[in-house]
């Protein structure tokens, strides 16, 4: 006989009408512990939720409230998925108790010069960093997400990347001044824009690269991820591709190998840092991540390899962008932070195939 | 404070290494009263799980078993998801309080000649059909299986096309012998067949018609349901396209409209068919189904349009084959069989975008 | 030796920004006889044509002109690839001795009354129809088109749909009032229309209907042209599919059987219309058309089934809804309106895989 | 007045029921200077052409005729499109005269210890490199192949990546020990095997990576080519990955910057290795290149970034694997060795969206 208890908490949606958003409110859906209340949008504010989110089935007869301290008041719980450099106004109305998520960069970066290098908005400040499983040089990100009462969800290529190198950096295994990372998308990742480029004639069958030469957003974020698991600043060149899906990221990640290290160290250090992890799979020699095989999930698929021909370590990673790439992060985060199991309402398995 | 309490059940899965049994197997990862036991394999016993489906992570290190009555002992149900002719032997060596579940073909035809004419292996019986949602003009067949100890899980096409049309026929409101049926599927609904026409590059970006002309196996399965339906003899033409996408069905159902029927008529038919279903949803006027909203999920997605100027219902239809489609009724029915919620475990939600 | 020879035609074409407008251009720059001159634009006139259409790479450097009589005037054939309604007044400004060859619904349609029905301007007249190898009562259509000065180039699903089926209406194999048709059609169909549900991450993997119910705007054109080869009024139930990839109709069309009408009467009647055929290739028995195969390609592939069980005939068709679908039927107009090879500088090999 | 003439050169393609071979022929069908003739496959041999490539209308209706010196005798041109190790015997077998074409890797390596390290057979020996764009100290590759009468078409990926990577290595632009490169391919890029993780299920909608740590078989043709355009000895990082689209190959390639090298220089290196190349496109600043692009043509797109901040360079490439990547590349250099136009033939614009 198996038994389960929830107090039931109340959980607002501000930006429900985004990608990002709908994949929350789809997890809070199949939460047992949460009752969803308002969920806010902006342009799309009065609109059926069905229209918009058609695969929302249980709460399609809904509609969008406003995006407002007014709706969002009452909520134990308020995710915030808005574009970047909206969430510090929406947030300073929440009352410090209220357990506040923000999947936004508005409240990643701890480096000012960063931020104001990559975003036109001011520097808002610098909340806990919603990645639990991020190895640092002071131990697991966890610590920082129990009882928290803000978090700042990762961004999607972060996610794959960080939880990629982190153990290796952690470990001393790798030279920190030259890791280069190529990372694909599926298209969710760039949002719901209507732009030429996005349109599924230009995308299915077609890859493409952006953002190439350090112009992309996220590289800052996984150089301070990377830094904390080092202990010492890191520098990386990014780039990101455009690839022919709709969700998914597959992280291609390498560092220079540091001399002696075996295959042997490597999959010591990735155990230990990964062993205990429910989300996250460091996989049998031989088998290779897919984004395919975390579709829809909240898990990190990981593999290496150890190049002594070009002296590199090679490491690839497979997430679900929207998923533990975003709003499965967000949900495991607000579970930390009201002192449930982490893992309560998550999905475990992909959608494959 | 919500409490949920589960009697444990104990259930294996035979064909566990297919799409139809990962798919099962699934659902069952995250169905909150069942202990998954026995995982049997035909040629890929001895393999680990999660080299055959990478997605299926919780199970991942397990190994499968052979496909065989000693397997598949001692548990209280037992999934069958083996190729066409091959359920009987192995259903007829379990004892008759095992709840048997199968999503083969063997037991879903009550017309021998009609089996005979389309399979080549032996007429096996009739089993309760699994299909709870489905209007026959004694009710719902539901009925047929609370409680059942055995059961014949629909084929995929059957569901999309059954659950949209059965309302129309039920309530009269179509000619019997008129019906034009295209469906378009996914291609998982061809099993993980190495054939070359399934392969990636030849399905990416293609799509292509297959027995056409009343060749499909599905045809009589379809027809004995709208027959049910109808209360009366039923014949369709219906042709099965290759989409470019793993999973989904859409299905573009027509029957020519008796006279004087209103789209009144027609939405209170869906209505009072479907009001009450939970994983049946008939769309709001405008709204229109598409597979990738179901995706994933359990769903059923219809709508409908009277045709005036060619006299015709044309009423579409999107599952998930594999979801709705195979394993989902499957678990339906388990749930059904065992007295449980009919919902507990399923995804009510789709994975979109 | 093979000695070619080709006077050079100075070609313009009117919005060439747009998908048909690109494939025209496409198609253009492989034509031997052909000197690509003005490139017009709407609203993206004075961008440069490779950051529009980064695949045109011969004419990537150059610049789209504003669409006005003035750029096209000096041409000795002009495309007007423009959105319904606007061809009319541009086409009036062009001298009667210039091949105009219209890609939108103004000039298709002989019925005033069922323009008025579908669309809110004013009925422009009625251009040739570019069909050439549609089979009428009064034999093929190409004779309507060589040395025309102008010519009305079919939409899509109607080329797809009405080759498809004329033989067998002019054949006089099937009844005329029971035809259904169900199309599923490549995103590009929908234009370059910045539309939510037309972005890569909702369409890929997905399916779904629309304008359903005798909504769609093609409707009367499969109709006219139906009625041309029967002879006599034809309706039609049709419902077109979006489906998940870039380019590609396939049409599965089916009709009523007369009595007696066997395989082989059929199979006379299509391959005495299209036996000298170079662009249609009715394929042997067994095999199916896709729309894989036409990618490209200004090729119709056919196949039929009589399905006696159901009393009808099914005809499937493929064709690329960009090339024969559109720009390729328009540059054979061309081809013909000159009094070239029907067949010069028009692929007749998809690609594929 | 254009005027055309071609001498008609006689032409087989063994190997021609696979994808490369497909490609072959469909360039073959286009070029108005060939006569195709035999067309030969090892266990399709005895079928229709059609019903392996239904893509290849006008020779559709043609049998594959046996592999055998007997069927390729007779032809002034022979391509070889074998699985690896299946050339060199058969190319023994044909005259010297003959211009043979192989597109296996058989002849591509000079060093015969990177031969056996990655492949099996016996090292066959070298022939000229077909691709005629490479920038190598000594000059354009081009000159090599100049009335060749054995040519070793390159792979796909060393085609994406060393017309990336040579000219920056030829100008003495970045580091050579230093190089890494990730690219992504289209599944006809392993063949038409039939392996469970190409099936079309598995593929769509899913990257993952395979070869990773210096396994894949094209690292030492690629470290070759970069080291004639060096001068000096390269090694690289590799990774491919498997991408969902037909066709198809994006790679994204970094090199350590030499000191004080800047935009203006690598701009001038690379306008000045290709400015007068026809199928080699340094696209406008800003530009990306994208494989969708280039589908079907035997373009290549390129664009760099010069990444201060990380110190690398890093250049993208698209290609079509199967035109550029190797059947275009085989006609280009059959054109060079019969001394025809280059790009006889051969398409220059993409098929898009």
């Amino acid at each position: 006989m198996a038994v389960y208890c929830f107090r039931m908490v109340k959980v607002a949606v501000a930006g429900a009408s985004g990608y990002a958003g709908g994949e929350i409110v789809r997890l809070l859906v199949a939460h047992p512990g949460v009752e969803i209340g308002a969920l806010c949008a902006g342009s799309q504010a009065g609109q059926r939720v069905g229209s918009v989110h058609p695969h929302l089935a249980p709460v399609a007869d809904r509609t969008f409230d406003e995006t407002s301290a007014d709706f969002l008041a009452g909520h134990e719980v308020v995710f915030l998925a808005l574009p970047h450099g909206q969430s510090a106004a929406l947030a300073g109305s929440l009352p410090d108790d209220v357990v506040v998520i923000d999947c936004g960069a508005d409240f990643r970066l701890v480096d000012q010069v960063a931020w104001n290098s990559f975003y036109d908005t001011d520097f808002a400040g610098t909340w806990p960093y919603g990645m639990p499983e991020l190895v640092t040089a002071d131990g697991k990100q966890r610590g920082a997400l129990e009882g928290a009462r803000r978090v700042a969800v990762p961004g999607c290529y972060p996610t794959a990347v960080s939880l990629a190198l982190a153990p290796a950096f952690a470990a001393g295994l790798v030279e920190f001044d030259d890791v280069v990372i190529v990372a694909a998308s599926g298209t969710s990742g760039a949002g719901k824009s209507l732009k030429p480029h996005l349109l599924g004639a230009e995308t299915m069958g077609s890859m493409s690269p952006y953002g190439v030469g350090g112009g992309h957003r996220h590289t800052p974020e996984i150089e301070q991820n990377l830094a904390r698991a080092a202990g010492a600043k890191v520098s990386v060149s990014f780039t990101p591709t455009l690839a022919p899906m709709p969700r998914g990221i597959l992280a291609t990640c390498t560092a220079r190998l540091k001399d002696d290290v075996t295959e042997g160290d490597v999959r010591a250090a990735y155990e230990n840092a990964y062993g205990t992890e429910q989300f996250v799979q460091l996989l049998p020699e031989g088998v290779w991540p897919s984004t395919g095989a975390v579709l829809g999930s909240n898990n990190v698929q990981l593999q290496f390899a150890v190049d002594r021909h070009a002296g590199r370590l090679v490491v690839t990673s497979a997430v679900d962008n929207l998923t533990k790439g975003t709003a499965g992060a967000a949900v495991q985060c607000m579970n930390l932070a009201l002192g449930l199991d982490e893992c309560t309402g998550l999905p475990t398995v992909g959608v494959a195939p």
